[in-house]
């Protein structure tokens, strides 16, 4: 099964590409999608349709998995997330992908065993799961990449969340 | 010009489809885009962008409005409306039309002459301009048809705000 996970946003949205054979991970492709801050929205959120499409007919993934937020900062933010993630769920949709989300506790607790786990500390464990030398950066990609091995560890029990 | 406006939310996105001629309003036709929250997420959003690709096809607008999101609720909320938003615009977009946003301050002047108007206020003057026999329920597609009014007002202005 490989899995396309993504932690969208409009100036960066993080992806990872990881395949899952026998409870290994194998990792296919990471990095960000990213927008210019000159753009108008609505070309920033054209670019964020269209780059997950090209990842879509790059990889050929057979399931997006995004995080569901419930995040502290301000409500501005959330919105511009929301369209972020909004056309980023909508491409994989349209690729007749199926969508998990997974709450920040979910990943965290998937990927280092405790749902209250860093920022760091989920960077180390991402890293070490996936043989990676170092944490991808920026954040955005690192965390798509958590998305992906929680997705891998509850797939089994997927349908149940969507 | 034929102006879309759009008040979108992932329940319930209010449109109106108004032509300007000479400072005039016709009402093309309004109505809101309701999706059932037993679907999952990206099922709605599927929905809400096809159906305005569907409004886009059939009233032919020249160019998109929508609303610049600045409300006091919740996080959560904004989460959601933004990705409603940002399906809708993106189908704009991939019309290949012009998109213009107006903060909530620029709308409530441009119906009322009153940038704090009560929500009552706007839906008189809504329907005072609009020649409507009573405002459109739910509020939702009043509020999409304000915006093609400050659209209208604004349009010889614009290119200045997108």
């Amino acid at each position: 099964m490989i899995i396309m996970g993504l932690d969208p946003g409009t100036a960066i949205t993080g992806y990872g590409i990881v395949k899952q054979q026998n409870n290994r991970h194998v990792v296919l492709g990471y990095g960000a999608i990213r927008t210019p801050s000159t753009e108008s929205t609505s070309s920033r959120l054209v670019a964020i349709y269209g780059e997950v499409q090209n990842l879509i007919a790059e990889f050929r993934p057979d399931c997006l998995a995004v995080e569901e937020l419930f995040f502290n900062k301000n409500v501005a933010t959330a919105l511009a997330v929301g369209q972020a993630r909004g056309v980023a769920m909508l491409a994989g949709a349209h690729a007749g992908l199926p969508i998990a989300e997974y709450t920040p506790l979910q990943v965290k607790t998937a990927v280092t065993g405790y749902g209250r786990a860093t920022k760091t500390q989920v960077a180390y464990m991402v890293t070490m799961l996936l043989g990676l030398s170092e944490a991808p950066k920026p954040d955005d990609v690192t965390d798509a990449l958590a998305i992906c091995v929680c997705h891998g560890y509850n797939a089994n029990n997927w349908g149940r969340t969507e």
